[in-house]
């Protein structure tokens, strides 16, 4: 099968994030959410890159499950805990994600069923999945 | 060179990263933020997985920048603007990112050099930047 392009696809949503200020400060979406950032490092109150891909990853694999469940005529219960590790790499820093999903209405062997295909579904699961660093699995 | 294992280089700070409620509710870092969340494509008010990877990558590549331009004797000027769009895909829906980099303090050479320094450094870029939905350019 041919690989399918971008063009193949209508665009459904757009958005945008922005970062003046570097790590403390604010980061934003225009006319939306501003988030407060700091250094995980430093004693400053604020989020940072770590927490905000895990909330994405988490909240983008958690909702392809409840549209699953959906299909299934289950009521939504799953869910998605991602715990961010960060140390330093070779150049710079490096992020290692292990998310961990609870589906609790159905037998393991489901779970694992649904769980992969949720990952063949799921965005940010396809954008991070490939990396050493990221592992998705049943808590 | 030998590839490094996770065991060589300490951990440095670890999160967690919370979703229950699916696509409609509220993410979590537990004692830490909470986003309130919703579906793209319904006019219910809330932050998104688009924008929250959005802003973990605008804010981990300026972060770096800000880093390269102390190390150059710099007063930060760097700013990060990602694009987020989202897709059907063959199976589910993809994101495509595209984050801008203005560094308006140096040559466009230099910009670049820059630039090319902090993809090796930042760790989201080093999660997502592999992926063909995702292009780092300067502005």
């Amino acid at each position: 099968m041919e690989e399918l392009r971008l063009s193949d696809f209508p665009i459904l949503y757009t958005t945008q994030a922005v970062n003046e200020d570097g790590i403390e400060g604010h980061a934003y979406i225009p006319n939306g959410l501003e988030v407060a950032v700091s250094s995980p490092l430093k004693a400053v109150p604020g989020s940072n890159p770590e927490q905000l891909i895990g909330l994405a990853l988490s909240t983008c694999l958690n909702a392809t499950l409840e549209a699953i469940e959906k299909e299934h005529g289950q009521t939504h219960q799953s869910k998605v805990v991602t715990t961010v590790k960060m140390s330093r790499d070779r150049f710079g820093y490096q992020f290692f994600l292990d998310a961990r999903v609870t589906i609790p209405e159905v037998d393991a062997e489901t779970a694992a069923r649904w769980l992969a295909i949720a990952e063949t579904r799921c965005p940010v699961a396809k954008l991070v999945g490939p990396s050493a660093n990221v592992t998705i699995q049943l808590a």
